[in-house]
């Protein structure tokens, strides 16, 4: 087991009506609110003027129009108006992009030029305002980690920022609010998750044997749930599991004593940044190519660990135990409702090149992947999803 | 699932030579240092020469002789000490007694009657000194959580105190500093974690679902090293999973979305209160006798699950497969060393109406537990100890 940090200092409120808290833990810090939120959903469904009602005695100043791939002009916009309004507190309503954007603006507010500069360099972040949420989507883990990723609309780029003192201060996690999620945000939320669990299980494992299991149980979790929240939006057992399970697959629990770096989700940053899909989408696409294409004499025994221990598989040789497992995984995506190739959604082979170099310009995939791969091999990855 | 609230701030240095940081780490709080310790095992394993080397610059005043079931009296004499010589930091070096006992002085330190009234009315703990662990044996997950059990010598009273100031603010959990703990003191302490879990799992789930199954990767883990740190006690990877999965066996994780009261816990306290056996022996003793007490057509069910998740059993009947889990367990703890028995430990039924009904009236067990007892079912689960 490699050595380890752990310190996840975000205070959950999990369950239904839990939003109440909110007048009591803001107080604490202040009256002004610079409330950070996307689309018109949280009009249509009744939570803007909810938090409205709970946060009457505040003064709160609005940024709306967060993007799924929250924006640097949008964080731009978010600490100019901390800086004008002498902002107290941020609060995100939404999903991971409001929390993101949300968590680069609490740190921009203290910052005098820039706020790219602090993606390059995170020496440069030395403050944040405390940083609220309330949870509308569950996959990105943003409610209970200290990472947010912008994309810079001027340079192409798609990177992380991550400091210690982006942990969220409080996160609001309340089931009910994810029952009016679309199925296909339900679908891509779970892929998401899955991928993240993924991205920390298939890794060199040197003896974190309670980490593995905790990421079965997590992946359990996934699977079982997610068909369940697609058919019953409703269901308060899926939607509960599936956000739990949401804010642990990424708060570092399932790296606690592991480490590599990540394999799938730079794969994908490429698509979104090209061509802004989904996230989640994305992911189920690439994940069961990209495990076929790394599985190999040395990832096998891994790949039919997780095909027993997860998908209950009982087949003795480990080459079909594993094959079996990816086969399940992507008819799982398919059942979700998700995409299967990239030619489903609209995606040709034209800026597979371009798109695999930067993929591994960017990210650790060609030094510290599970699978080290450079970029004729994520051109094959890519083309194998056609 | 429950609502919950779920804020664990301790920062975790998990791993060899982590305790280095301390230097840097105490220093952000001040010169002055409590160290509180138990017997005399950390000056013979030279971890108490390796504490003053990392923290020369400070002044360190001592509170040995900390007891296994630590008292009222050490906690008076800590409280005292602090406010005599102005202590900036307690540091507690050893396992959960030292901890816990560190824990009711920091609270202590800031109030100006008796230790003991913090016990029965958490309400007048307003603040506290902030605590830094050094973790040598792993069982209680004192070192992630906010909880401290003090025996008061007077009133024979055993009781917990518990609040959000009283987690530590830093635990170094080094699984080399197990290597020198005896074989008796790790299977007692392995019983411990194993109980914990079988505490918060055995309740009834109203659909958290991820809860069970980490629960049940926490199980797995002890069940498969517990025996192995005993045969091989330098095994790091045995060490270091038991290690990490004590403090999240405790550290309110395996609780989430679930509640009720605990049933084993009561029942052993006082054992422990009336014959000052180790904590964990007791518990070993205890647990099979209390799992084939409530064994009934409602928890039969849940005790089936457990057999087939964690002991991989695949009987289809659920009450054979119950039995049999429970049959491993009992067994595991014996293959550990411990004893199977009350009257091996010298233990006989001239107290059991007594600590009966002590139990029960200090408990939750008639009225929340998993299966609710009153001072008859306690009897005779003590005689089945027999």
């Amino acid at each position: 087991m490699n050595n380890y940090e752990f310190c996840v200092p975000t205070d959950i409120r999990f369950g239904k009506d839990q939003i109440e808290c909110l007048d009591k833990e803001i107080k604490k810090y202040g009256k002004k609110i610079l409330m950070v939120y996307g689309g018109g959903s949280i009009k249509r469904t009744g939570l803007y003027d909810k938090v409205y009602e709970v946060l009457k005695g505040f003064k709160i100043y609005e940024l709306p129009g967060i993007e799924p791939n929250p924006k640097l002009s949008s964080v731009r916009k978010g600490a100019e108006m901390c800086k004008k309004y002498g902002i107290d507190v941020v609060l995100a309503i939404g999903g991971g992009s409001c929390i993101d954007a949300s968590k680069h603006i609490a740190c921009a507010a203290f910052y005098d030029k820039d706020p790219w500069d602090l993606v390059l360099d995170k020496k440069k972040v030395t403050k944040a305002l405390p940083i609220f949420t309330v949870l509308t989507i569950c996959a990105t883990g943003s409610e209970m980690n200290p990472g947010a990723v912008i994309s810079n609309e001027d340079t192409k780029e798609k990177l992380e920022i991550n400091h210690p003192l982006l942990y969220p201060r409080l996160s609001v996690c309340d089931p009910t609010y994810l029952f009016t999620l679309p199925k296909r945000q339900t679908a891509a939320g779970t892929a998401d998750i899955i991928s993240h669990i993924f991205e920390q299980y298939f890794q060199p494992n040197d003896g974190a044997y309670i980490t593995d299991r905790l990421s079965e149980a997590a992946l359990k979790t996934c699977f079982k749930y997610g068909p369940i929240a697609i058919k019953e939006p409703q269901n308060y057992e899926a939607r509960s599991n599936l956000m739990w399970t949401s804010s642990i697959a990424l708060n570092h629990l399932l790296t606690f004593g592991k480490g590599g770096a990540w394999s799938v989700h730079p794969i994908e940053h490429e698509l979104s940044a090209f061509y802004d899909i989904t996230h989640g989408v994305g992911l189920a696409i690439l994940t069961p190519a990209w495990m076929r294409y790394v599985l190999n004499s040395e990832t096998v025994k891994r790949f039919a660990m997780f095909a027993r221990n997860v998908w209950d598989l009982d087949r003795s040789d480990d080459y079909e135990a594993a094959i079996a497992g990816i086969s399940l995984t992507e008819h799982f995506f398919i059942e979700l409702g998700l995409p299967g190739t990239l030619s489903e959604i609209g995606i040709d082979d034209s800026k597979f090149e371009l798109m695999a170099s930067e993929a591994v310009r960017t990210s650790g995939l060609s030094t510290r992947a599970y699978v080290k791969l450079d970029t004729e091999d994520v051109v094959q990855i890519y083309r194998n999803c056609l």
